[in-house]
């Protein structure tokens, strides 16, 4: 444990050059920050599940504990104040243990209200948190002028989060494998995210966001949020978009599997070739926006060699024929976020980053540096209000509307890795190499 | 479904009752209702779980619909503005249907900001939400004066009501049975946990609050809210407290099961037949209070039974023993919420009935009616932090310390049945009616 130790000091000193850095450009003198406190439904006792502040779980692994804090200060130990309530109800967090405890300046308090005194430190405070977290007069103010370097520096990861976000990683490969097996078996949709879950050793609470469990047509629905309880009476093709955690980094991996039908391999393969060429992309200096741009290019080649759309790919391009079959961005930032924050940002100023016209879904404008993790996830479905559209344009004559009928039926195809940009070279593919890890 | 029809009929037209007695307590024109928006966590685009307004899903079986609205007027049909937006991100809410359709006004609209024109009636507006479903110049403003009444009321269910309620119960008794079967076959608490959510057919997000699922001395944690991936060494015991819906109505169930062991067998049995003494106390006219405190008479009668407290039943209860055993409250009101609204209220006016001195954790003071739908959940556990401080009492000498050391291993005991209240005579008891329905 000596090396992750020696990251994780390493990763608590670049936070602690980025926070100073931040919080001179805002003219502040300490950072305050809240990990949050559980909300309740309207009108009602029960509480939602709880969603640390990302700036907490960014300084510490510590991802059920509302009502604590952090105090960072300039020459100064980062100062964590523990809320560890003596309660018979729930379990209470345990006694800080671990790796990260001697980098803290640990104060425990018994009662969320008895953190206040530990957080008055002398000087202007920039104050973290949703408004709820209000401690008496300690009220967020979360000040853009700290919040924007922060944000922006943060697409870049240290070590020790890369070394967390291939766990992550490898806990999903986990999930994926036992979704494809239960796949394979006839599972339900619901069976498979069960699967999912019981390989993964996650309850449904702990994902980084909602299971993406898809067969047949359901495949065409970017963001499908249910789970047939019942399987089809023939089960085609299997979209599984779905990460983990580990100590609060995320992994975002999708994989879709198909039931042999020749033509939907067909294109399968041809969506495998096309997204490792996107991946090979991730490299530092190049424009995120390029590779979105690359994708379409890249969708259109797919089109035909398949025999989807028989026009020339330049053609399809200008007419926009490629935005049918893939209408949502090529990928994101991830890291303590699933869609990690920042993925416009110009510059650490505030300002923005166009995203290309006509592609109002793309979540990542940035020019790519060492360190940056971003997700590939080209895409091509099959959706019927898209495909309408399409009908009613000229360029329907070039499409084989027999074939498309025939793919409708599964849906659609995503390949999603995460993928983190190297100094030089070609990227480290975080998904493919925990996949490998496991075969 | 003709009678589904009927008692739907008749719960909506005592609903409209209940407005306008509100409307016109609190002087006011009409009744606007928000089923809420979608909330995002901090800095973030991921949102939490979608939690409807009560008040909405009173009116229609509609649980995943924000953006949605009513209004309820005097003399008029109510409406329903209901957004359905054009959306293949996500799978839209299907085109209204079903045997509720037929008694709305209905509207649909592709937009939430389209929902505006459609609530603006004439008059003083009654707008029930949270502030976040704000809509242009119409803000939520919670009349404590139409709150009042409407929450006092909601206490008693309609036919219709009761009949959800059953079924409910039905799919939590079959989640408890598997739950149970999973437990005999030394499942882990995540197994134990999947079990249940199988044999429901509901996901994690769906369930009307969140799963206890306790091994052996987890069964001592009153909201445990872990569930163990690995198995315990031995199973000695499980204590499950999960409901379900139906329609946006709530079961809340607790079995606890043993391994055969003697002396918590004895418990066992000495606490289902305390507990269903105490169910034949829900009767109309019976003050709930006296149930919480002839709880504490029959915990009393328990620890005397079992052996574990060799004391006279009154002097237990002088000096408080029970407390240590029975930390909780004996029950709720159960409806649309786990913790349905309402329970303290000593008039529609909105003045409190209080607790009885020394059980603040009690949830229900009111007298009960015909109608009214509670849990009656009595329990005992061997809770560390309570022992420890019944030890330095004097009491402490009476205790048999060897059995309470050999039942800590087993956690403690809890069963709980959701009762209705019926006008007459021994009550309801959904709970119990549904195990018999599949057993
Ligand atoms: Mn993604
Ligand atoms: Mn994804
Ligand atoms: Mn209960
Ligand atoms: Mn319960
Ligand atoms: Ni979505
Ligand atoms: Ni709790």
């Amino acid at each position: 444990q000596s090396s992750l130790s020696a990251l994780y000091a390493d990763h608590l000193a670049e936070q602690q050059r980025r926070t100073e850095h931040a919080l001179q450009r805002g003219g502040f003198d300490a950072l305050v920050i809240a990990s949050g406190i559980e909300k309740f439904a309207f009108l009602d006792d029960r509480p939602y599940v709880f969603q640390p502040n990302p700036h907490f779980k960014l300084w510490v692994p510590l991802v059920q504990h509302p009502d604590s804090w952090l105090v960072i200060r300039p020459g100064h130990k980062p100062r964590l104040v523990y809320c560890q309530p003596e309660d018979y109800w729930h379990v209470p967090p345990a006694a800080p243990s671990g790796f990260w405890v001697e980098h803290f300046e640990l104060i425990i308090v018994r009662r969320a209200e008895e953190a206040l005194p530990h957080l008055q430190v002398p000087g202007r405070l920039a104050v973290i948190g949703e408004a709820d977290a209000a401690l008496g007069e300690l009220v967020p103010n979360n000040p853009a002028t700290v919040l924007n370097p922060l944000h922006y520096a943060r697409a870049v990861k240290t070590p020790y989060e890369l070394m967390r976000m291939r766990e992550a990683s490898v806990l999903g490969a986990k999930g994926h494998l036992a979704s494809q097996r239960a796949f394979r078996e006839g599972a339900s949709e619901a069976e498979v995210h069960r699967a999912y879950l019981t390989a993964v050793g996650l309850a449904e609470r702990e994902l980084p966001y909602g299971n993406i469990v898809a067969l047949n047509e359901h495949c065409a629905v970017l963001h499908y949020q249910y789970q047939d309880v019942a399987p089809p009476a023939q089960s085609l093709s299997l979209l599984v978009d779905a990460g983990a955690h580990s100590c609060g980094y995320a992994s975002d991996i999708t994989r879709t599997t198909g039931n042999g039908d020749a033509t939907f391999q067909a294109l399968l393969d041809a969506m495998e070739a096309s997204q490792l060429r996107l991946v090979d992309r991730v490299r530092a200096g190049t424009d995120y926006r390029d590779i979105h741009l690359a994708a379409h290019a890249e969708c259109a080649r797919v089109l035909r060699e398949v025999g989807i759309v028989k026009m020339e790919e330049e053609a399809m391009l200008a007419q926009r024929v490629t935005s049918t079959f893939l209408p949502h961005g090529i990928g994101h930032l991830l890291g303590l976020q699933v869609h990690d924050i920042g993925g416009f940002m110009k510059d650490e100023d505030g300002g923005l980053l166009p995203k290309p016209d006509g592609h109002p879904y793309l979540r990542l404008t940035r020019v790519l540096q060492p360190g940056m993790v971003v997700t590939i996830e080209p895409g091509l479905y099959f959706i019927p209000m898209l495909l309408e559209k399409l009908r009613a344009t000229p360029a329907a004559a070039h499409v084989d509307w027999a074939m498309v009928t025939h793919l409708s039926a599964f849906g659609g195809v995503r390949i999603e890795d995460d993928v983190a940009c190297r100094e030089e070279g070609a990227p480290e593919n975080l998904t493919r190499d925990a996949f490998e890890r496991l075969v």
